[in-house]
């Protein structure tokens, strides 16, 4: 898959699977929203400070975030690490009208948070064959991209 | 969630997503097609031999294997082991026709194996709440059960 293959699967999906280590170095998976993207390197998830994998994540940043398309039977496999952001500008950023239901203390409640996974490498998976993903070519892809949510892109108003 | 609910969860997924470490204790995602199952703690996939990620699951067997619905919004991590069954009873176990065009050499292809995943335990999620999944309560649940193939209870004949 070329770069821009990548790309788009990245940026036609709303969930991701994002997988950690918790306390007993068991691996836990779960699905996340995660439609917030900087090129194919960085992503952002908005959730609960008080989650379990929040609390994982705080102790080992170490995390892989998994794209894929059973449909067309893409799937791109990013390692790398989570930071926890709390400070203002991340929660702004991802903040949508109506996220007081999850938030009930809006932007500033100490219970919502912002994920940023930034991948280190990867490896993709396609009908035609597999192949990997430097850090290198994905910081060059990267370089002069800002992050930006592609849930509007990709979703019209008002559909799921 | 009731284990009966989350039995079915399994039984109508058609893939679930197997999480894994490499060499370099990094987490490796995939998406899996896995439709055999015994209960909710045993689960079958078939997979060729070479793969990378049978070579990591030797090495290395533990491992997680997550069942989500993402219209639902239900999820289920079991946490467990991977063992690599190359013997001739669970390859026939799985075998359809046509899978030669996977493994051309038939029900006897080096390339072809079979994993088994056993769980030691289970988190679940969905949008009412969360819970975890005991040893003791899938040990009970599945211990009248056998190895079936949900595909076909699930997925009329010619529609994928």
């Amino acid at each position: 898959m070329t770069l821009a293959e990548l790309q788009n699967l990245i940026d036609r999906s709303l969930f991701a699977t994002l997988a950690y280590r918790d306390g007993e170095d068991r691996i836990q998976i779960r699905r996340v929203f995660c439609t917030w993207h900087r090129g194919l390197g960085r992503h952002l998830i908005s959730t609960n400070t008080s989650s379990g994998h929040v609390a994982c994540l705080l102790r080992d940043g170490r995390a892989s975030l998994y794209f894929a398309d059973d449909v067309r039977f893409e799937g791109l496999n990013l390692t790398g690490t989570v930071t926890v952001h709390t400070e203002r500008p991340w929660k702004e950023l991802l903040w949508h009208d109506g996220d007081e239901k999850y938030y009930p203390k809006g932007v500033d409640d100490p219970d919502y948070c912002v994920l940023e996974f930034a991948a280190d490498g990867g490896a993709y998976y396609r009908f035609d064959g597999k192949g990997t993903l430097t850090r290198e070519e994905t910081e060059a892809w990267d370089r002069d991209r800002s992050f930006a949510d592609t849930y509007a892109l990709t979703h019209a108003a008002g559909e799921p």
